[in-house]
Parts: structure tokens; C-alpha cells; sequence
């Protein structure tokens, strides 16, 4: 199935969208041997794509997604899907990222949850679930494993890659490691190097998750483990991809009435004060931490917020050292509202290109929404 | 006990320090109807004083505390006290707030559970703590019983009322339920209304201790209870305490070796490449939930956080109509680095009570420590 010629799956259902998209798996049946010293016999990575190959084979553009996000970023899986990939609005015919005139490409990322290989895939050694004995993942393994499935379709130069968050940070791998395949480099909302506030924020998301009786050393059953602990956890990092002025603009402190039971658990009502209503940023953060739990596995978070963690370009020495071997033409944009990798991280990933004498441009994004323009 | 001119209760141990303190319980008889309508037969603030009253009685200062505070703000309680109250380096003999000159007062809120009444103290009906029946408490309820425990012993007249995060919203209140009883207001760090990021904040920490099974509605023993949830809703407080250059500074990527379990949990090490050591910030973060939860109820922390999320001085209308009231000559002063009451959040209030024609003045502290100089 590895067949780049097959690779338009794409079925339009309307002018001008991606439409009707179909997953594949790229099986490496190669021993891949992670940065940590570990070897996996092989791994699987779950892949979209939309657009056709040129002749040529280098109009290819790959989408790194973020922590929470999988290889659907386009398009619909069925005529009922509610909602379409989770860059829709940027990648289709005519879009932004042209699908008339590129091959557009994205994985589910190695250590992932979403049909790549990760600690909730089996063991074949045990027949059961990793768990925490998947090896430990760094941002480099999942490009390296990316390289290896672009090879295994055919695609040897990329015009582009493309990401935000920590898809900006394999992004910015990819032009380091595989300097001569990358073409160009577009990172938004990302950084050189996690800092100690986004450690500090994925730490509470993992302490929540460890200290659930159900997480169980990381031993739990499909669609059990932590579910209490994985919804806090995205609850609270779904409060950094938003930003103050654009809760304040999408919910304020507007009320709504309490009838049900809130889903994750209902509030004690303990007095006629505060009796019939909460505020509507409470219930929409619980709906996140529910509807999390139902797509995502709490080891795969675990994992990927690690590799989040220790990605750290200048780890052996200035940033502009690092990016030495680019080749690359960079933009790097970062969100006015974003927090987490504030503007001044992103301008400082630039400013390092453009001492290392590369070809590196900066965009700042003026809008409210912060983070959630990447993140799903 | 109840006697004004017996309430310089500090004794010098240090030129320049207040020395040793001795908290003492106010005691009201009198029913006391919450803003909820819901009263009770009467309450106690435990509280600490510094300094002495003189002639005419209106040198007091009254210190408002935050979400995690307490009454004992300056001082130590015996010679082995490692650490003095939490605003030691403010208040004493020749410090900013000065006992030589003033009479400083501090008690712990209503609702807390360092002494003062809260869902911790004992049911009379029920002989068991109130837990979830305790009344809700709203800020206003907060300063109307400090009213009434300064009324009991003798104090009319504040010079000052000083608060930080919600202590400044305890001043603001104080300016408008009181306003012929409060000559100066300092607010720092604080807001007119919570905003929606910081209820979502306080969301997600009253989540995390409520899905906690130790919560049992509310129903726990003493020294039980939802001992990890309330260390996840602490340290994820605790980073919105900080700020993104402060932990950078004092942490940045900094790494330790693991030799004895972490604090709250051992986490998994789960291959060779990261085993014997994690990041600094983490463990300084599992240290500050581990250290809380010895300290504080987990009632209280839902009762209170309730309370700053429910407080909205322009609930009403417009934030200058609120103020109207005011007689207190006003400081406002934000922390640039705070970014769960941003200097702009400060600065409305200013405008707010320019715009009603009071007396009010804004500074602004250049600091990375963010709301750590007011939390504890």
C-alpha cells in the first residue's frame, strides 16, 4: 500500500474542500532505534494525504501536528462527520495550502495514540499493551520516523514543512537533521527549547494522570486507566492554548443554568445562592476534559509531553550552532496571544537563524485566539 | 480576650522584627447571615496583631490575605519557626507597614481553615465538620465579619486596609461597604471582577479535588480527604503565581538526579536515557502540592475560590457607580509579570474610581516574581 502514485485518496464532495479522506498505515518492518538507546522491531504510522504527487515527486508539504492533535488534519472521514480535520480551513483546493498544486502529508506521530505505534500498542513480546515500557520518545524520533515513511512512499525532498506548537519543533528538527529535504520551514507558536513554565504545566497534566488510581503504573485496560486524571490534565493545558482577552471575549464571566449533572462529575450545590447556574467557561472546560478522554490515551500523553519537554535545540551549545546545518528557507510565526511560546520565544529562534547566516523571515500573528489555532 | 489594649501581643526578639506572636480567636455570638441568606448562630476569626493601638484608636492597619493565606503574616510563633509570616519583610518595627507606628491586624477569612469558621470547623448540629453545608461565602461576607471581629475589639477606624490578589479585593470591598471606616486602600495585584481565565483556573483545581474519590462529597476526616487533588489544584495555582521569566530564571532547564521516590508519586522511569534525573522545576512543584496539602482544607480551597470567582464589583453596573461610596484615598499597584491579574486589570480599577472622582493613584511594580511577593 506504500504506493506514492495511489496517494490522491482525497474524494472532493465539494468544490474548494479536501472532502472524503481515508487513513493509511505505513508499516516499517526495520528495527528503528530511539535517541534513548532502545530498539522497537519496527512501528506504524497512521497517514493522510491529500493533493497528487508532481512528476517530480518535490511538491510534497508535510503537517507536523501538536501534542493532541493525529494525522486527520483535512477533510471528512464519512458524509456524517460533524467536524472536518483539524486544519480544514488551511488545506484544500485552493487554500492556503494548495492541494491543487501540492502533495500534502501528515502522520500521526510515533509515540502517539491515534494508529501509530505507542505505548497503547501491542507488545507483540507480551501481547499486551507498552504501556510505560515504550521507549521514551524525543521530538528528533518522531521526525527520524517520519523520514523513514516518506522514504517507504517514494517522497525524498519536501517543499515544506509545517507546524505549530510542537509540530513547529519537529519542524525546526526536520530542517536540522534532514537539512537537504527540506526545502522550506514555516513554525508557528513554537520554541527553540521547552521552557521551564511549559515543563511546569505538562508535570501537573502528568501528576494528575500518575496519581489516578486508574493510570495503575500505566497498566490499565483500553477505554479504562485514568480518566479523571487525563480530563484534569486537559482541562487545565486546554486553558494555555486559549489566552485571557479571548476567554474574556468568548465567555466572560457569563452564566448558564446548572439542569443535568456537569459530565466529568457533578458540583455540590451547597447553598440557594449559587443554586441553578455556573459560569460558562466551567462547563466548557469540563466538555474538554470529557470529550479528551474519549480520543486519547494517557500514556500516549505522558509520552508525547516528555518529548515536548526535553526538546531543547540548544542542549549542546548556542542556537545558532544548531541551526548550522539548515538549509532550509524559515518563517517562524508567533501568535501576539500565545502564552505558552510567547513571541519573544519565536523571535528568538529567528534571530539565531539569522546569525547562523540562514535564510529566516519572522510574521507576528495578531489575534486573541492563542494556541487554539493548532491545537485540537 | 476581646480587649483592644491588651493587643500588642508581639515580642521582640530581633531589633526590627516583630518577633514572637500569639494568634487569638475573635468570637461572635451574634447570628450572622451570609450574602446567600443562609446564618449562622455566630463564628470565629482567629487572628494576629503587631504594634500598639495609640490614644484615639485609629492607627490600625488591617492586612487582607489571599486564596492560600493566612492570618499570620508577620512574626514567628516560636523560636524554632524556620520561617516568619508571610509578609514578615513588610511589617515591623521601621519596615513599610510599620508597628512602631501602626497597629497592624490580620485575620484568616471566613471560610478558611487556619482557625476562622470555614467548612473544616465542627457542626454544632451534627458534631461533624460542615464540609459542603458550610454557607457559600462571598468576599463581601469576608470583610463584613472582619468588621465585626474589629468592632469587638474597639477598632472604628483602619488607617489602611492592605491587600494582594484577593486581599486586594477584600480592600476594594471594604472601601465600598465602609467607606467612613477606611482612610487608604491598598490594592495590589487584584482585579475588579475575576476574569474568565482565572475561574477557569480555580475550575480546574475544585475539578481536580472533587473527582478525587478521597472527597466523598465533602465528607472526609481531618487529615484525609482529597490529599491529591488538592496537590494537583495547588500546583497548577502555583504556576499562575509565577511567571514565564521568573521560573526561567530560577529554574530555567536546570536538572536534578532522582535518587529517593518524588514526593507525591514516583514517576515510572521508563528507559535508560532519562533515568537518574528530571527537571528541577518538577520536583519544586510536586514539593509546593505535597507541602499544601499538610496545611489546607480542601473545603476551604473550593469555599474560597468559589468567593474570588463569584466577585464582581460591576455585577451592578458600571465599575464607577460601584465606587461611588468610596472615601479612601486609593493605591492601586500591579505587578508587570502577573498574568492572573495583569497590570491592565489594575489599571481599570484606577480608571474606574478616577472616573467616579475619588482619590485614586496606580503604580506598577517591575518584577518577575508575579503574585509570589503576595501568595503564599
Amino acid at each position: 500500500m506504500n504506493d506514492a502514485d495511489d496517494l490522491s485518496d482525497s474524494v472532493r464532495t465539494e468544490p474548494g474542500e479536501v472532502g472524503l479522506v481515508e487513513p493509511r498505515d505505513f508499516v516499517s518492518i526495520e528495527p528503528f532505534t530511539f535517541d534513548c538507546g532502545q530498539t522497537l522491531p519496527g512501528f506504524t504510522l497512521r497517514y493522510e494525504t491529500y493533493g497528487r504527487p508532481n512528476a517530480a515527486r518535490d511538491n510534497a508539504i508535510l503537517i507536523c501536528h501538536a501534542l493532541s492533535g493525529d494525522h486527520h488534519c483535512a477533510g471528512i472521514h464519512s458524509l456524517n462527520d460533524r467536524k472536518p480535520g483539524w486544519w480544514n480551513n488551511l488545506i484544500g483546493p485552493g487554500k492556503p495550502v494548495d492541494t491543487n498544486k501540492f502533495l500534502v502529508l501528515c502522520a500521526n506521530v510515533l509515540g502517539g495514540c491515534q494508529g501509530s505505534s505507542g505505548p497503547s500498542s501491542n507488545n507483540l513480546a507480551t501481547g499486551k499493551p507498552y504501556g510505560t515500557a515504550f521507549p521514551f520518545v524525543t521530538i528528533r524520533d518522531m521526525i527520524r520516523a517520519q523520514q523513514r515513511w516518506l522514504e517507504g512512499i517514494g517522497i525524498r525532498s519536501l517543499h515544506a514543512v509545517i507546524g505549530g506548537s510542537m509540530g513547529g519543533m519537529q519542524a525546526l528538527q526536520w530542517g536540522v537533521e534532514f537539512p537537504s529535504a527540506v526545502r522550506k520551514i514555516l513554525a508557528m507558536a513554537t520554541t527553540a527549547r521547552e521552557s521551564a513554565q511549559g515543563i511546569a504545566f505538562n508535570e501537573v497534566g502528568r501528576q494528575a494522570i500518575m496519581q489516578d488510581p486508574g493510570w495503575n503504573q500505566g497498566d490499565y485496560p483500553k477505554n479504562g486507566g485514568p480518566r479523571v486524571g487525563l480530563a484534569i490534565a486537559r482541562m487545565m493545558a486546554h486553558i494555555t492554548y486559549l489566552s485571557d482577552a479571548g476567554l474574556d471575549r468568548k465567555f466572560g464571566r457569563r452564566r448558564r443554568s446548572i439542569r443535568a449533572p456537569a459530565p466529568v462529575a457533578a458540583e455540590p450545590v451547597a447553598n440557594p445562592a449559587v443554586a441553578g447556574f455556573e459560569f460558562e467557561i466551567e462547563s466548557y472546560l469540563r466538555h474538554q476534559g470529557q470529550s479528551f478522554i474519549n480520543r486519547f490515551d494517557a500514556n500516549s500523553y505522558l509520552t508525547i509531553s516528555r518529548a515536548i519537554d526535553h526538546f531543547d535545540l540548544s542542549a549542546d551549545g548556542p542556537l545558532e550552532q544548531a541551526f548550522a546545518p539548515v538549509l532550509a528557507e524559515t518563517l517562524i510565526v508567533g501568535f501576539t496571544s500565545d502564552w505558552l511560546f510567547p513571541p519573544e520565544q519565536n523571535r528568538e529562534i529567528t534571530l539565531a537563524m539569522l546569525r547562523a547566516g540562514k535564510r529566516a523571515s519572522y510574521a507576528e500573528l495578531d489575534t486573541d485566539l492563542g494556541l487554539s489555532l493548532i491545537h485540537i
